[in-house]
């Protein structure tokens, strides 16, 4: 069996350590969606143990706060699903109210062709952004 | 201002206390579905203290549970978007292979039009299940 998170990143990673990666997606309609994976390959959040599960919802709402700050959204949409690679992982989503899809789900019908995106600043900015949440979460 | 979520339960209530409630929803496609949904008008998880996500997070985790006991799923996808009702609520939903939109999300197109569904025990069976999961999580 190959796994795609296990044999690649998911994106470009922001930040990591021995758990968890936090990636840039590359999505042209959503320049703000961020992924945290984790490492090994489990497949639901309850297979993780309490602590594990903290921490991982820890990566998730820092992405979120980032997103909040920085992306100008209407909306943070989070999503754990995994029906096509099923290695836990999480989408964090900014939604702005005339993206391509509002107010329906990313994945559902496009609602509009000229559409808004929502952007997040540089990788090299963003990252410490990351760096600075995951280090005061402890 | 209305809120589908301040004026009404989301569904058949299950479980609740004074900061959620676990709601079984209407889904025909979907029976074995359930949401958490935050009793307070908050938009994001982010608005939460430390103390409230958690208590949120165990409770998305114990309907997983359940589901993953009960509805003999293939995967389970959890999502917390909002950006129609932006009133904070997890959708808790229990995914197989053959079902209605396998491998896209639910909110996607669907693929089939004879679908297999997930099924879930009576409210009646549920409720004391979800009971025990919440009671031992403190």
């Amino acid at each position: 069996m190959t796994c795609e998170l296990c044999n690649g990143d998911g994106g470009i990673v922001l930040w990591r350590d021995q758990r968890l990666r936090i990636v840039r997606v590359a999505d042209a309609d959503y320049p703000a969606y961020l992924r945290v994976v984790w490492q090994a390959h489990v497949r639901e959040m309850t297979d993780l143990s309490s602590d594990e599960r903290t921490d991982c919802m820890r990566a998730v709402f820092a992405c979120e706060e980032v997103l909040r700050e920085r992306a100008d959204a209407y909306k943070i949409n989070l999503a754990s699903l995994g029906n096509q690679t099923p290695h836990l992982h999480w989408h964090i989503i900014a939604r702005r109210e005339d993206d391509r899809h509002f107010p329906r789900p990313i994945w559902a019908d496009t609602r509009r062709e000229t559409a808004s995106r929502a952007q997040l600043p540089d990788d090299d900015i963003l990252a410490p952004l990351l760096a600075a949440k995951l280090s005061a979460r402890a």
